[in-house]
């Protein structure tokens, strides 16, 4: 129902178009953006123009980057013999915060799932084969999501990438620290006690 | 942590000044308006500036309107004598839904509450005032929420119009169609016996 002025309507569809937000959520949303200052508004508006035109994708790892090259892979102080494969740039941000890891990424844009019809090829995949292919490369450790579409995603690429002779290793699966026993479920604790280690 | 690039971090931060939206799905809005294609965009920006510019209050009842005079207050099949007060545009569009109402309306923009540092002259009383004053209006249904400030407002504006000498009504407070009895708090059953009618 058109009852709202058509700009105003126009912006509600706009909103409710974004994952996540349902009909009166966009409503709030539309009615909060035009109880903003014009100046205020305007800066929303470029905020989105300028993120489009000048956010990239870094042409080394995909990583998203106002350059042709981001942060990570142009630093030299880091090891760019190690690839660190991530489902999105939240990963990137994800791992960065542990402070653990030297190495470069690999930003697939996604995962497999046949169910949302997403195909191998429709993420990253032959990007990083090329990367892999000439060499460079000494590991690789997937961290995709731990659930079926992320293991499915790196077994594939596990898969993919033998020819190369390439180590590829995953994150471990164990009980998060901090958490308690009880609350841990039963696949976390059978795939913790199957990756048990020595103390 | 600027850890994206800056124009991204930025549209981040907008969309996470809007309210009720956190840090982390203004993130996932972030990255799903920067992954939609140059054109669409650019018809989200345009939509916010073309809303904010566009989109007044009407000069008699204060809903929003593209023009000059809302379609409601034009409309001279409607009764002008009642008029509706609501605390914001979705009220209007709520009463508009119950098809029940042939009156106009006057949007407050807002409700008196002192928590939040909302006082009478900061919402569009004095608006409804001198539209009362002309002699004019008949009747003004007060249809704020039924919470303390919209309790409050009511009461305040009942208060402030007496003189006028105007008939002053709000919503019933009763049970709600189609609910159950044992789910029904105890406010509104009290409400609902006090205002008990013959069959």
């Amino acid at each position: 129902m058109d009852f709202f002025p058509s700009a105003l309507e126009n912006l509600i569809d706009k909103f409710a178009s974004l994952p996540g937000i349902g009909r009166k959520t966009a409503q709030r949303l539309a009615f909060f953006v035009i109880s903003l200052s014009d100046n205020e508004a305007a800066e929303f508006a470029s905020a989105i123009t300028d993120a489009k035109e000048t956010v990239v994708c870094c042409t080394i790892c995909k990583n998203l980057t106002s350059g042709e090259i981001c942060a990570v892979c142009v630093d030299t102080r880091r090891n760019s013999r190690v690839v660190c494969v991530v489902p999105d740039p939240k990963g990137v941000l994800a791992i960065e915060r542990s402070h653990e890891f030297n190495g470069t990424y690999h930003v697939l844009h996604g995962v497999i799932s046949p169910i949302n019809n997403v195909g191998p090829d429709d993420i990253r995949i032959k990007e990083l084969v090329a990367r892999v292919s000439d060499g460079s490369i000494e590991e690789v450790i997937m961290a995709t999501n731990p659930d079926t579409e992320g293991d499915t995603t790196a077994r594939y690429i596990s898969r993919l990438l033998q020819p190369f002779g390439v180590k590829v290793t995953r994150l471990a699966y164990g009980i998060p620290v901090g958490g308690s026993l009880e609350f841990v479920d039963d696949a976390t604790l059978m795939r913790a006690i199957e990756g048990r280690m020595e103390m």
